[in-house]
C-alpha cells in the first residue's frame, strides 16, 4: 500500500453532529416547541438563542451515549432537549452574573434585552425543562438532572465567592468546575444510558465519559479566555480576568511564586486594565502555566477517552473520543 | 341563652399556624436541612432568609389540604417545603428584578448581598425543591409543581413586559397575577389533596380555593402597595408606583377614564416622584378605585370559601375560611 493509498483508507472520523443528524435535528425541533410560550418577549428571547447557535455538545452526548447503549427509540430527544435547555437557562444566569455583553459573537441576552429579562426567561427555561422530565416520567432521570442541577447552582455561588480570591487552591478550582461544568456534561451522559437501560457499569462508564469531558472543556475554556482570538472566541477575550475570576491559568502561576505581588495588585482591585491583561499573557506564558494548563487538560481526555474502552469500536464511540481530543486544539 | 353567653360560646377559630403547628414545626426543620449547603454564602443567604420569617401561607395550605382530606402520614411535610422552596427562590428573583431593598422589614438579600448572589442562590433553591420533590417520587406532585413553576416565570415575564403599560387591561391583569401567584397558591392547596389520595372532586374544590385565594391575596398586595402603612407592610410603599409597575387600581382608574393625562405622564416617564405618588392616592381614593380593588378581592375570597362548601364542617375548614376573610382586611 502506497502512502497515498493508505491516506485514503484512513477511517474518516465523522462529527457526532453528522452521525446523529436526524435526532439532533428532533432536538432543534424540541426545543424551539418548547420555548415557545403566548408571552411575546419569552418567545423573541428563546428564538433569539436558538439563532445564536452554539455546539448542542451536551443534547449531543445524551444522543450518543443513549445510541452507543444500543437504545432505538424516541425518548433521549427529549431528554437531550431537557439538557439543553437547562443549559440555557444557566447560560441566561451566567452572563447576568458575569456581566457579559458577548455570546457566540453575538450581544448577550442581558445586553440586548435587561438582567431583569434575563433572570426570568432563565427562570421560565429551566421550569420547562423540569415540565419535559416529567413528562418523560422516569424518576432516575428527574434525579440525575436535579441532583446536577443544584451542583451547577452551588457551583456557581462558589465560583462567586471565590472571586478576586488569590488563594483559590488548585483542588478549590477543581471543586468549582466540577461543580459548574462537569456535573451537567456527566448528567448528560448519564440520563442517555439509563434511557437505554444499559448495565450498571456502562452507565458508569458513560457518566465518567462525560464528567472527564466537561472537566477539559471547562480548563480549556479558561485557558482559552487568555489565548484564543476574540473573532474565533465569540466573546470577549479576557473576560474572567477583566471580571476578576481567577482561573486555572493564574492558580498554578501564583501557586509557584511568580510575581505575586502583580496578582495581587492586579486581583485585589476592583479593576483590571486592558494593560495589566497585556502584562498578564507573557508572564503565564513565560512561567509555563498555559502549557501547564493544556497538560491538565489532555489528562482529563485521556480519562475520558478511557472511560470507553468496555465499548466496542464504533463510528460513534470514535466520534465521542474525537470530539475529546479536538477539544484540546479547539480555538473556540 | 343571653347575648354574652352567646359570646362566650361562639367558637373561637384557631388560626391554621396554630392548628398545624406541629406539621409546620418539620417543614421549618425540613427547610433549614434542605437550604443547608457546603458552600458558606448559601448558608448565610438561606439562613437570613429563614430568620426573615414570612407567613408561610403556601406551605401552611399544602399542610390543610392534606389534614382535611384526612391525611396521617408524613409526606404533606415535605411537599409543603418544597411550595416554600420554590416561592422563596421566586421573591429571591422578583426582589432582584423588581430592584426592591426591603423585604419583610429588613434588608432584602439582593440589597444585603448582590443580585447576583440572590440569582444563584434562588437557582439553588429551586432545583433543591427539585430534588426534595424527586425524593417524595410523586410524577403527579411534580407535574403540577413543575407546570406552576414554568406559570410564574410566565407571569413575570409578562408583568415585566407590561410595566410602563397603561393601556394594560382588567383582563391582561387578572392573566398576570393568576399566572405569578394564583398558580403556586392553587398548586399549593393541589398537592396537598393529591397526596391525601382525595378523590377528584375534592382535589378539584381545594385547587379552585387556592386558586381563588391566591387572586385576592394578589389583588389585597396591590392596594397595600397604595394604602398600606410602611412600617406594617414590611417593605417600601408605593413600590409597585415608583418601578412603573400598573396595578389593578391605577387599571380600573384609567380605565374609567379618570385624569388620564396624569397617568399618562406619570407612567411613561422613567422616574415617578414622591410628590406624584402623594397626588395619586387621593385620586384614586376619590374615583372610587380603591374600594372597587376591595371589592374585587372580597368577590374572590367568597368564591374561595364556597370552593369548600362540600367539606363537613371542621377547625381546620373554619380555619381556612378565616384565613381568606382575614386577608382582606390585613394591613401587611
Amino acid at each position: 500500500m502506497t502512502a497515498s493509498s493508505a491516506l485514503l483508507t484512513r477511517p474518516v472520523i465523522q462529527p457526532l453532529s453528522v452521525l446523529l443528524e436526524a435526532p439532533l435535528k428532533a432536538v432543534n425541533a424540541c426545543l424551539l416547541e418548547k420555548m415557545e410560550s403566548s408571552v411575546p418577549l419569552i418567545s423573541q428571547v428563546a428564538g433569539y438563542l436558538i439563532a445564536l447557535g452554539g455546539k448542542r455538545i451536551r443534547p449531543l452526548l445524551t444522543l450518543a451515549s443513549a445510541e452507543l447503549c444500543g437504545y432505538e427509540g424516541k425518548r433521549h430527544v427529549h431528554l437531550a432537549t431537557c439538557v439543553e435547555l437547562i443549559h440555557t437557562a444557566t447560560l441566561l444566569h451566567d452572563d447576568v452574573v458575569d456581566e457579559s455583553a458577548l455570546r457566540r459573537g453575538r450581544l448577550s441576552a442581558n445586553a440586548k434585552w435587561s438582567n431583569k429579562t434575563s433572570v426570568l426567561v432563565g427562570d421560565f427555561l429551566f421550569s420547562r425543562a423540569f415540565e419535559l422530565m416529567v413528562g418523560d416520567g422516569s424518576l432516575d432521570v428527574l434525579s440525575i438532572l436535579s441532583k446536577a442541577s443544584s451542583a451547577i447552582a452551588a457551583g456557581e455561588v462558589m465560583q462567586l465567592t471565590s472571586s478576586h480570591t488569590l488563594n483559590l487552591t488548585h483542588h478549590m478550582y477543581m471543586d468549582i468546575i466540577e461543580a459548574k461544568t462537569a456535573c451537567l456534561f456527566s448528567a448528560a451522559t448519564h440520563v442517555g444510558a439509563v434511557v437505554a437501560d444499559a448495565p450498571l457499569h456502562s452507565q458508569e462508564s458513560l457518566t465518567r465519559f462525560g464528567r472527564f469531558l466537561g472537566l477539559s472543556f471547562q480548563v480549556m475554556d479558561d485557558l482559552l479566555d487568555y489565548t484564543a482570538c476574540q473573532d474565533s472566541l465569540g466573546k470577549s477575550i479576557g473576560g474572567d480576568f477583566h471580571s476578576g475570576k481567577v482561573t486555572l491559568p493564574v492558580v498554578l502561576a501564583y501557586e509557584k511564586g511568580i510575581e505575586p505581588s502583580f496578582w495581587e495588585d492586579v486581583f485585589e482591585g476592583e479593576y483590571r486594565s486592558s494593560e495589566s491583561f497585556a502584562k498578564a499573557i507573557p508572564i503565564l506564558e513565560k512561567c509555563g502555566a498555559f502549557d501547564e494548563t493544556k497538560q491538565i487538560a489532555k489528562t482529563f481526555v485521556e480519562q475520558a477517552v478511557k472511560a470507553l474502552d468496555d465499548f466496542p469500536e464504533s463510528d460513534l464511540k470514535n466520534a465521542l473520543c474525537d470530539l475529546a481530543f479536538t477539544s484540546l486544539n479547539r480555538k473556540a
